[in-house]
């Protein structure tokens, strides 16, 4: 006999979305995080992912309104990229991941370290107003931050640093809100991932639940 | 002052699978179950993770053989697709995501379903002996169970049932242990999603860690 299950996709986001906020501990977010952190629990599938959530102060708005500008998003990985929903982008936004260039392969030789810090060195054009995330690799967020000490560097809009990880996670985003060059937002510790970070993106760049 | 971390990826690998296997709880896999257990945990973030993995018996050796055969992998979603790394496919098996194929969204109107339910009738020329990848939708892996209730239906050599999420992920993925079609493996419960997916289907592709 068939499965019998919910097939409508309207209404299982909102039994998803009702769910969460009936069992998760949102009263510390502003009503711009909220709807963020409620996304991002809903990729992770795990109420508990609040606590680990933060947003430096006005964060939210920033993206969104960056977002609403026009602004690109610069991801380190094409998971990230990919899972961006395009018919939610408020300005026909360009989503950008060069970790695939010709060249990141060399340069990440050059500069011994991984590609998706080599990647990065890709992003200056892109960057100035742009919003970042980072979804994958600690050794991005560490190179993002190092390219930022250097006052000539085009700053972004916003920071989305969610790596996920054993290594240089937790290192990297402690490192990102402690220094904080621009709003950022955050997983503190290990959890993290390319799926929370494109809820992230996903929440931000429409109202739309 | 610039931050310092650590750079080389091979080395971010070692030393993250050897926290996952100094914190996790690993006794109860086989060998072939263990590899692809941390990995999963590693794409997570998460040490715990391992307490809801659940394996058919055999079901990673038969991954890896279908693999190994050259089977294509099946994905429900393009952050799956995409998450999947080539450089690791043992017989360049093919990657397919049919998602945004041409006339899925019509099909799903016509089904009463949703864009990822309906993107699995495109999988039929593919779904013989291939390996299923489902790493997003509930209501894909509740369609594929359906699938597969009709004996003439190809049968895949093993499903990955990973749906991720508060509606349909715990009960579909309890639905595909208890009908057990193929040899499977699942998250139990919310917890899920394309990364963790992704890991297993790059922890069966090979053993190099």
């Amino acid at each position: 006999m068939p499965h019998t299950y919910i097939t409508d996709g309207a209404e299982i986001y909102r039994q998803s979305f009702a769910t969460i906020r009936a069992e998760a501990d949102l009263a510390r977010f502003t009503p711009e995080e909220e709807i963020v952190a409620v996304r991002m629990i809903h990729a992770a599938g795990m109420v508990g992912l609040e606590a680990h959530v933060e947003f430096s102060p006005g964060m939210a708005i920033a993206a969104r309104a960056a977002l609403e500008a026009g602004a690109p998003i610069l991801c380190d990985a094409r998971m990230v990229s990919e899972g961006v929903t395009r018919g939610r982008l408020p300005a026909g936004n360009q989503v950008i991941c060069t970790l695939h260039d010709a060249g990141v392969a060399d340069l990440a030789k050059q500069m011994g370290n991984t590609r998706s810090a080599a990647a990065l060195e890709m992003w200056r054009p892109h960057l100035a107003g742009a919003v970042v995330a980072i979804g994958n690799a600690p050794t991005a967020l560490f190179h993002l931050l190092n390219m930022l000490e250097d006052p000539t560097c085009p700053r972004p809009a916003a920071i989305i640093g969610c790596p996920v990880g054993f290594i240089g996670a937790a290192e990297s985003k402690a490192a990102l809100m402690e220094v904080l060059p621009v709003p950022s937002l955050i997983v503190r510790g290990r959890l993290g991932g390319s799926a929370i970070t494109v809820a992230a993106i996903n929440a931000l760049a429409s109202r739309v639940e």
